[in-house]
This record gives C-alpha cells, sequence and structure tokens, in this order.
C-alpha cells in the first residue's frame, strides 16, 4: 500500500518564493503570520494526516458506510480520527476568531485542505462541505442561528451538509421540489434530497443540514428557493441538543469511487415536517448557496491537487522499485530510467505543482480581500477572486483525471489490480470534475459570467499580469517564449469570446482548458524565476530548486503548448457541434 | 441498464464506400464476398450479441467468477452463452477452411469483433486471445499440433490462452523464469504465470494454454524463450482428452473493471510437471509468440472502438431524456439541446467512427495481404499492416479512455452511479492502454522497429496516401485545410526522429498518437468525400450522410487540431523529460 508524503518544499517555495506570503503579511500588518509559522503548522497537519488519515485511505475504499436500523454507520476508525481532528483543532483554522475560529490566513487552510485530500479524500469531504454551511450561516445568517450553531460547527463537533439536488433538480436548481411551510411559528420542511455527501453519520454529536426549498408562495424558478436550517437533533428546553428532527437517510449509494464518504438519498419531513430556520431572507437561498458553493468549488480543485500528487508519489514509488530489462552492460534497470515512464512521471510532477500554483495562488487572492481597507480594492480581489474559482475547479479537476490515469499507466497490470491502490485513486477523482458543478457547468460560469458579463475586465487584468511577467529580462528564453505564446492564444480566444458571443456554449469547456493552461503556465514562470533568483543566491536547496526549474520547463514544453489546440477549436464555433437534429443523432442505429 | 445497438449503417458505409470492399473483392476474385454479404452476416451477428451477449454486460461486473475446490467457475449463463456463440459458427469466421474455419474475410472478423466487445468485452476476450492461439499454432506448430488442436480451437469447443507474464517478467519477457525441461521424450513445464485471461473456466471441454518457457540449455534473454503448447486436460489411450495435466489456476485477481474476465494466477508442474509441447524450434518462442500478439493488439484496438460506440449510445440515449431547465418560453429542455453536452456527444460520435475507419482500414489491410498473389506486394502490405498495428492499438485506446470519460460526464452525478451502467465502461475501458502491450511500448514499437529501423519507408507511404488525398479538387476545403496542417505536422515529426533517433524513446507516445490523429484523420477526410458523392448520387440515407460529413468536420476540428501540440512536445525532445536524478524526484519530500 502506498503511503503519502507531504510535499513540504514545494509547498514551503509556493507559500515563500512564489507568493511572497511574508510580504503580504508585512503589508497588511497581520500579526505573528509568515512562512516560517505557515511551515510549522503546515508540519503539524502533515504528521496527523500520515498518521491518522493515510492509513484510513484503502480501509474507507473496502469497508463502505452501511445504513443499519436507519442509522448510517461509517468506516470503523474514522470517528476516532474525526474526533482527533477536532481535538488538535484543524476544523476551525480560518474560521472567524468572533465564533471560536483561529482566524489564520485563507492560504494556510487551502495548504492543510491540500494534506487531508492526498491522505484521505472520502474522509476529507466531510469537513470540506461542512466548511459551506459554516459560509452561509457567518455570512447570512441570523444572530440566533449564529449563537447556536457556528461555534459547533467551527471547532468540528457538529458537520454541517449541503442539500441542493432532488432527482429532478441537478444542474437544474429551478425545479427543486423540496416544501417549506411556515406554520405555527416554525418552518416545516418536507422533500427528498440525493447525492448527500456525509448526510448521515456517529461522528458528531448533531449534523447541520443546509436544505434549500421552496415556500407556498414563492415565485417560480429560481428566485423562489429559501435556505434553511435543518439539524438532526433539535433542542430541548434546556438547550440540549437531543431530540431527533425529521431527518432521515433513506439510503446509500453504490459508487465508482470515494467508498469512505456516504452518499446519502435524504428524506425530510416524513412524519410532521422537519423543523427548519430560514437563513436570511426568504426566496434568495439561491445567493446564499454560491457563498458555499464557490468555496466548496476551490475546495475540490483543491481535491484534485490533492489526489494527484498523492498518485504522483504511487507511480514514483513504483517506477523506482520495478525493475524491468537490462542495459547493455547487463545492469537491472528500474523502469524511472525508461524514457516514456519519465514523461509521465514529469507530467504528473509538473502537473500537481502547476495545481498547486494556481490553488494556493485563489486561495491568497482572498486573504488579499480580506485583508484590504479600501473598497475598491476588496472589490477588485473578490472579482479576481470569482474569475478564478472556475478554473481552479474545472481545470485542475479536468487535469487531475490525467494524472490518475497516468500513475496507472506507470503501474501497468499492477496499477488495475485493486489491492495496489492507484485504482482507487482513479476511482475517487472521477468524480472531482462531477460535484460541485460539472466541468461544463463552470466553464459556461468562467465564458458567461467572468467573462462577457464585465466585457472581459478580469480577464484582461490577468493578461496584463501575465504580460508582465512576460516583459522581465530575467526570464529564461524558453519559457518566455512558451508563455508570450499562450498569452497570444488566450487573447484571441477572448477577442473571438466577445465577437461571438451567441458561439460561448460551444466553445466554453476549450475557453476554460485554455485559461487554465495559461494562468498556471504563468504561475510556472513566476515559479521559474524565483527558483533561478533562489539559486543565484544560493542559500536554499539547490536539488529542489533545479528540480523546479525542470519541472517549469517541461510545464511550458508539454502542458502549455495545449493552447494552440483549444484555440482552433474555439475559433471553430459550434457549426459542426450544433448542427444534427435529434434524429440525425440515431442516424447510424435506426 | 444500457443496450447496445449495432451502428450498422455507419459499419456498412465503412465497408462499402470507404473502403470499397467489393471493389476489393472483385479485383481479387474472392467469390461469394462482398458488402450485402457481409451486411447480412453482421446483422445476424448483432442479433446474438444483442440478445445472447449483452444482457451479461452488467451481469459479469457484478457476479464475479469465483475459485472453487482449484476450479475457475465463471459467472452464471456465460457458458449457455458460448456455447451458443460456437454452435453458431461464430468462433470459425475467418479461420482457415483446412481445418474447419469458414476462411472468411478478415475484415468481416473485425467487424464481428467490434459486434462481440461492444456487447460483452469481459466475455469476448475469451474468444479474442483464443484467437492468438490458433494463429500461433496454425503458423508455426507441428502437422500433429494442427490436428491436434486447431480443429477444436477453430470451433471454439476449446478456449486457447497466452502466458507470458511472470511476477518479474511484464514488458520485459527476457526475465521469464518458467522452465521447460525435456524428459522421457515429453516437454515438462514448470513455473507461475500471472495475468492470464480466462486461464480457466468451465465453458469449453478443454484449454489449450500458449507458454512461454525457457529450457535448460537455452541462451540468456529474449533469445532463449520456447513456446508451448499445455493443455488443461491430455488425451488418453483412445484419444480423448480427459487426463488432467499438472495445471492449476491459484488465484484470481480483483481488478478495477473487466469483473467478468477471469484473471487467473496460473501454477505449472506442482507435482510431476506439466506436459508440453513445442511449437516450432526451440528457442523461438518471442517471435511465435509476436503472431498471437500482433494479432491480439489489433484486436484490443477493435475492443476500444467497441467500448466506445456502446458509451456513446448510452451517453446519447441519456442525453435524449434527462430533461434540465428550460427554455425562455418556459419549455423543457433535454441535455442534448445544451452545447457542452453536444460537444461530448459529437466528440464520441466522431472519435468512435475515426477509430472505426482505422481498425477496418487495418483489418482489410491483412485481407488484401492475403489476397494478393505477388510476394512483392504482399511483403508491401505486410509491412503497412505492422506499421499500422500499434497505430490501432496505442491511439484507438487512449482515445477511448476519453470517450468512456466523455459518456459518464454527460450522465452527471447519475454516472457516478454503479447501478446507471456507465462506471462499468470506464472501469473496463481502464485496461485496453495496459494489456498486451502498454501504450508506451505501442510507442516505442512505432517509432523504433516502424519507423527508425526501415528509415520511415512506410511512414512515407502513408504520407503519399494522405497526401494523394489532399490533392483532391472535390475535397471539402476545411477538411483539406486541416488533414494538409496535420500531414505537414506529421512529416515535421518524422524528420524530427529520423535526425534525433536518440531521443525516441521521450518522445514516441506523441509521435504514436500524432500519427493516429493523422491517419484516422485522412480517412475521416476520404469518408467525408464519399459520403458527398453518394448524397450527390442521391440514392443513400441523407439523414446518415450529412451526419457523416458533420461528423468528419467535427473530427477535423476537434482532433485533427491535436497535432501541433504533439509536434511542440516532439521538437522539446527528452531534456526536461530526463535530466533530474533519482534523487531530484524526491526533493520536494525529503
Amino acid at each position: 500500500m502506498n503511503s503519502y508524503k507531504h510535499p513540504y518544499k514545494d509547498v514551503d517555495f509556493v507559500i515563500r518564493h512564489l507568493l511572497n506570503f511574508d510580504a503580504f503579511c508585512e503589508q497588511n500588518k497581520i500579526a505573528d503570520m509568515n512562512s516560517d509559522f505557515t511551515a510549522v503548522i503546515l508540519a503539524e497537519a502533515a504528521k496527523f494526516a500520515t498518521h491518522q488519515l493515510d492509513p484510513l485511505n484503502q480501509k474507507g475504499d473496502l469497508e463502505h458506510p452501511i445504513l443499519k436500523d436507519g442509522k448510517v454507520i461509517e468506516t470503523p476508525q474514522f470517528a476516532a480520527a474525526y474526533q482527533e481532528y477536532v481535538a488538535q483543532g484543524w476544523a476551525s483554522l480560518s474560521a472567524s476568531e468572533e465564533y471560536g475560529g483561529q482566524g489564520l490566513a485563507n492560504l494556510l487552510s487551502v495548504a492543510c485542505n491540500e494534506i487531508w485530500q492526498s491522505a484521505n479524500m472520502a474522509f476529507s469531504l466531510c469537513p470540506l462541505l461542512g466548511q459551506g454551511a459554516i459560509t452561509a450561516i457567518e455570512r447570512h445568517g441570523s444572530e440566533y442561528l449564529k449563537e447556536q450553531y457556528l461555534a459547533k460547527l467551527i471547532s468540528g463537533e457538529w458537520t454541517g451538509t449541503m442539500n441542493l439536488t432532488e432527482a429532478a433538480a441537478g444542474t437544474d436548481l429551478a425545479a427543486i421540489k423540496t416544501q417549506a411551510v411556515y406554520d405555527d411559528g416554525q418552518y416545516k420542511i418536507s422533500g427528498q434530497k440525493i447525492f448527500i455527501t456525509w448526510g448521515d453519520h456517529q461522528m458528531a454529536e448533531n449534523i447541520v443540514h443546509l436544505v434549500l426549498a421552496r415556500l407556498p408562495d414563492a415565485p417560480a424558478g429560481m428566485k423562489g428557493i429559501s435556505l434553511f436550517v435543518v439539524p438532526k437533533y433539535l433542542a430541548n428546553e434546556q438547550g440540549e441538543y437531543n431530540i431527533e428532527n425529521d431527518v432521515r437517510c433513506l439510503s446509500l449509494e453504490h459508487k465508482l469511487g470515494i467508498h469512505g464518504s456516504p452518499t446519502c438519498v435524504m428524506s425530510y419531513g416524513d412524519n410532521d415536517g422537519a423543523i427548519g430556520y430560514l437563513v436570511g431572507e426568504e426566496h434568495c437561498g439561491i445567493r446564499y448557496m454560491f457563498s458555499m458553493m464557490n468555496h466548496a468549488r476551490q475546495g475540490v480543485g483543491v481535491q484534485g491537487l490533492g489526489v494527484s500528487e498523492r498518485a504522483y508519489q504511487a507511480a514514483l514509488d513504483y517506477a523506482c522499485e520495478r525493475i524491468q530489462g537490462s542495459d547493455k552492460a547487463g545492469n537491472a534497470l528500474k523502469i524511472v530510467q525508461f524514457g516514456d515512464v519519465r514523461r509521465m512521471l514529469m507530467a504528473m510532477k509538473s502537473g500537481a505543482e502547476a495545481m498547486r500554483a494556481l490553488c494556493y495562488y485563489a486561495g491568497l487572492e482572498a486573504d488579499r480581500e480580506q485583508a484590504s481597507n479600501s473598497s475598491d480594492e476588496k472589490a477588485q480581489f473578490a472579482a479576481q477572486t470569482a474569475f478564478l474559482t472556475p478554473v481552479v475547479k474545472g481545470w485542475s479537476t479536468e487535469l487531475t483525471q490525467e494524472m490518475v490515469s497516468f500513475a496507472m499507466q506507470v503501474h501497468g497490470g499492477a496499477g488495475y489490480i485493486e489491492e495496489t491502490g492507484v485504482a482507487q485513486y482513479v476511482r475517487d477523482a472521477r468524480i472531482l470534475t462531477i460535484y460541485e458543478g460539472t466541468t461544463g457547468i463552470q466553464a459556461l460560469d468562467f465564458t458567461q459570467r467572468k467573462t462577457l458579463l464585465d466585457n472581459a475586465a478580469q480577464a484582461q487584468v490577468m493578461m496584463e499580469k501575465i504580460a508582465q511577467t512576460c516583459a522581465l529580462n530575467e526570464l529564461d528564453e524558453n519559457v518566455k517564449k512558451a508563455l508570450n505564446s499562450a498569452l497570444a492564444d488566450a487573447k484571441q480566444g477572448v477577442e473571438y469570446l466577445l465577437e461571438n458571443p451567441s458561439q460561448a456554449s460551444f466553445v466554453a469547456n476549450y475557453y476554460l482548458q485554455m485559461w487554465g493552461y495559461t494562468i498556471a503556465g504563468w504561475l510556472m514562470a513566476k515559479a521559474h524565476l524565483a527558483a533561478t533568483k533562489e539559486l543565484q543566491i544560493g542559500a536554499g536547496d539547490n536539488d529542489y530548486l533545479t528540480t523546479k526549474q525542470v519541472s517549469c520547463e517541461f510545464y511550458c514544453e508539454h502542458f502549455l503548448v495545449r493552447t494552440q489546440a483549444c484555440l482552433a477549436s474555439i475559433r471553430a464555433g459550434g457549426d459542426s457541434v450544433m448542427s444534427l437534429t435529434e434524429e440525425q443523432f440515431f442516424s447510424h442505429v435506426n
């Protein structure tokens, strides 16, 4: 079985040298926070993940949660690990100090999230989605809700869920049928939700469901949906949460992967109606839901990074052990010495590093927004974060599919055998381009809301940043050439989109992927610069810094070049995509 | 659950109009064989597959074969389906008439294979690999072996297996340790083989294992390996095959997919030594093995086509049923109407069609070789077949990964649930780039043996064929432009390789994929021409022919454009791929 090691040198390099986190802390007078501090915290997180979460990763895959007497029983030992996770304070890292959080930088929380997801993605989905519940209540909840729920959710004593999807309402939330009625001073919720991650379990004292539902007088469509807090246990008169609410798990899904994470069909109000508490105002649920969703989307991008890094490590270990053939002198060869195996390892290495650069960069944008005192600046940071969110989710998770597939390919036949462990990464990772909005939804969001709606203003900001890097004399010539070429492609892609907004849905995915490769390429170019500078100073780890340069060069040669094909497909527009009738699609079989 | 429909119109178009099979039959005076005849046979094959194999596809996934009292018990109902397959004569289609085969064209056998693999890949692996045993005995076996084994293998009463891999000898067969000793007029085999597909089962009366082993006096390495026939049951004095040979299945692998196909660890000679019969001459086993392997490699390419077509059909059905959202007039929308879903459906459609064109084209090359009376011509057809084999295997199976992933993506969250059935295609398909030589091995074969060794002579032949098509006035301008551009990339790729043979292993995969896109693009361009011509004649199915044109155009816009990035990565060579030391690879975690 593979074991996870924290890639602490690359993490530290990204935080310290690529993102200049120390300069950010200093400029914003954030006391006690700097790269040295994050390194200490991350080392502790890595210790916990390696010793407590990693050993349960394959266990969760094999010993699924089960539904017994109406209760979901999670994989053995998950509860103990969760309680330790809470006891060590990992749940509350970046949450607001007002409700017991530690108020640390979002960047640190992203870096920790990478560790949790690498070590055990199925387990770590639970706190990841709980974050969404915290965000929704913190931003939009009443004082009562904050007081009753926030501290317990932040500490992790209670977990949170997001209840959006119904059988006929997936991508289209306007079709939601779950009902809420106001009766005798209370909201009562009834309906069924599907695909509810960690919808029930015994790891925590209470589960706080955030549920989208429709009031009787609600307008049709998206503007008639409200958000409710529906706890598994309600408070008695003494304020003890021990009264069962009318909520239960009907069944568990049998999934391709993330077996350790129970995916529940949840039923609300089978008896008298589940008691719920309105979040914010009636009919504004979709807006609040996006508060949860955007955080979760970036988190899913980080899951891609986490599983990619882990899969890379497994492949690298195998390639350095597995002997096949010998050289002319008769010495046994490890497969790491073969050109095509090496190509796949380098692709995984540089792919994971590019995702890390992107995810952490986007993570720090949220800290910049938070730290800024100027409302204009705040708005600009928020807009860049919004611009980056679909890229973090849609690009990282698509690239992840290639990374985990490479990991299996390096293992050859052994990889196809479940015991080896790498097949689990392939199965687990496959959900990432689907949940929290498919890649198609990310791409639509990116083209429509994040490009066309602001007339490409944020795209322009990003292009200018990239152009500035391209203009630096000290940038390696080959890297510069590759980045310039990708930037030119991105520019033409933006122009095409602005001139042909009616083609947006057909070209959206290419447009998103092209930007993903380009922004990550920009960050890899900056990393190349930073590594070169550190090598010149001569105080760093030469081996690591040299690999960083090579990794950036590999990225330019093997990933960044893909923008050309994206642009070519964008320019083809939607003619061949859309010209067939539904009947014509079946003309080869009918 | 999804059901399979034979894409008979596209199959017929490829055979009749793209490949001009009737002209081939006429030129070569092949009596009674033409496109009308193949259509009749294929309709029968489709009927059998739809009614007998397809219903067992998910069953095989869920009810794995089990090992009980030393015997492998296959999935219930597989045996009855197999016996019906044999009774209907499907096993013997293109085998030599001398030993009871039907002597039909290889192209027909490829087209049938597509049907079997679409309907039930795990089941159809059994006869597919049996073909390898037939080929090896037919080409290299003694008269005794032919007489004793060939008729039963050809009829399908007995099945065949290929025993190559051992725990320490996968890609590197030189490391094989299984021993053969000649003792008292008999060869006795002992050793363990792993990953033996359908190594044991109860569907047939006997199983004929083709086993690579080493004689005591054998030279070291690849030149010291011999090939043996080792039957599960030996003949008694009356010639009845009912004496158990010293062969047994030790265990079954727990795999990611193709669950219905038992993958066995086989042990030979645990007691007295398994009795084996030498195929051909001693120490020449690797050469004979390639006779089996090349057939199997093209067959695996066709498996990719089969599962891609099936996955496409499942996605198309779902997209035409699933409602999400509504248009401005309030009419419910099916997801097939969404641009990004449509893009994925078109990609699956045109991807499967491109694979079909390539697999069938390569299949007919073997018929051309067979039919030719000139030895020069025969050699040239054989050389083109050899050139095409790694492309059929390595390109089709890699593209298949994308196709099945699209099928899941179209299904969204429902696709991740096993009951839907599409997850099985993803799991099944993942073996295709691994077994019968990984993509890396195909790519090495293609660059080294199929390009560098003949100084790109066969590549040149292919480029001339493509150039001829590009020169045709009647070719659609956009298609011509795209094909010309890909051809120019391929040319430059060949030049790079000839000038930089030392970089072959680093660029091999890109070189292979670039050629795959280009050759398939050429065939799609020819298909566009043929469809246009048929539309002009006006006697065909206009709906089908129009979709064919669109599908070819989509291929040019979305797949053929990928050659650019392949060429860019080829030109980067191996510097960034190979420059890290093994220690440096670990420098981010150590």
